[in-house]
């Protein structure tokens, strides 16, 4: 099977265009087959103090009323996916920006039975592998936005960590899928004020025994028990670091590599 | 050959939802191999009010400074595209929206040389047939938005008029291309307060001869002398007529065709 390169960047890389660009140069560099998924960051936010619209977060998720998914269809699926393309063609790299009503790419459904009401926030039912596959044999670039839709002509917010990780299990079927997840931290780290103690390779083994000593800081169990359940369902590596670090993370020199304990 | 129809919707249907929506479920149904591309309507105007962005228009074009590109590149490659994306699917038509950006489907350069600046206005250079070409082969329907760029990293706003025909124009290598522009008329009218004067058919002599006795309405014109170059250029036929009756467009019972003389 070929390897398929699954990259994930959030916000903090795409709020800075110098880094954003430098990003997009590395990842245009990335060879063979590769897909990028993209979040949402603080032009949103901007944009409804702008329009006047109150945001609510809970749980570092974003309520999205009808007025929030206009503007998060405009900024993610618009402004964001298409300059990123725009960019990633300029580094010679043939990106294709897809939203999830997008050749059917990705299918969900409106959140529902949670205590909560999101609005339009979307869980994702079926990621369209059959066509991203095609698209990847054609040499061309997915470039996936956090808009869904549910089939029925609604767009859906949905969380471009989950989001990747679907398109990533989705697309083990075809190849042999790496999964990259960018944040702002070089990688897992054993101490959280010590950006040098990053742990390399954590296995299921290791992961249960610093969980049962408190050793995972709180806001990595969420990303690391989803890169386990990755794992779980076909994805070959999962791989946690700095945006800035792309190449070093692709060979496996920084970040934290997620692997099944018996590599 | 096969046939190919490309249609073109302007901003008249595109700011009425129920219109928008009847148009699409036409669209769906139109058999075989089809293509939309959009233009923007009012939604970018309002958007550029809110966000107290002043608009300058010039002959119908817009002025697009790099505040109004933002807006735009939210407005049509986001919302707009997304949204009628996600309804075509609703109506069982495998739509998936573009960017000129997007897998490099439309080349175009930044205006120069004219005698106003028009800001980030793309020309088109090139249409991207074989990708257009290979998504219609997978039964999958491009929905093009009027957003280009120009191989640098630069987004460029572009005519949706001209966008269509240009398309239309590259696609005539692969398909019997028939493109339709959709607008708020008819047809090509012999008394422009009568709407039941439609002409039905219009070739060149026809069209020679009403523009010497001054009987073509000013505003047709550049759509007309734009309709005959295509046909020069490859296209098979060109058909001008109301949104409402787009079944009746594909038939050829309603609206003006402009053919080759010919025929």
């Amino acid at each position: 099977m070929d390897k398929l390169y699954i990259i994930k960047i959030g916000g903090q890389v795409i709020d800075q265009p110098e880094k954003l660009k430098a990003f997009l140069k590395d990842f245009a560099a990335v060879p063979g087959k590769k897909m990028l998924v993209h979040g949402g960051g603080k032009l949103a936010t901007q944009m409804a103090e702008q329009m006047q619209v109150p945001q609510q977060m809970v749980e570092g998720r974003r309520i999205t009323d009808a007025a929030t998914l206009k503007i998060v269809t405009m900024v993610y699926a618009g402004y964001i996916n298409k300059n990123i393309v725009a960019a990633l063609q300029s580094f010679a790299c043939n990106a294709l920006g897809l939203s999830g009503a997008d050749g059917n790419a990705v299918l969900a459904h409106k959140r529902t039975g949670a205590k909560m009401d999101y609005g339009f926030a979307g869980d994702v039912d079926q990621v369209n592998a059959p066509l991203l596959s095609s698209l990847l044999h054609q040499d061309i670039t997915p470039v996936l936005a956090p808009i869904t839709h549910d089939g029925k002509g609604q767009l859906l917010n949905t969380n471009a960590d989950t989001l990747s990780q679907e398109a990533a299990t989705a697309l083990s079927r075809f190849f042999e899928v790496h999964l990259l997840y960018t944040f702002e931290k070089p990688g897992v780290l054993m101490d959280t004020g010590d950006e040098a103690s990053v742990i390399p390779i954590m296995d299921p083994a290791r992961y249960e025994a610093m969980k049962k000593n408190d050793l995972v800081f709180a806001g990595m169990i969420p990303k690391l028990d989803n890169a386990f359940h990755a794992l779980d369902r076909g994805v070959n590596r999962i791989v946690i670091g700095q945006a800035e670090a792309l190449p070093d993370l692709i060979t496996g020199k920084k970040g934290t590599s997620i692997v099944h304990g018996n590599q």
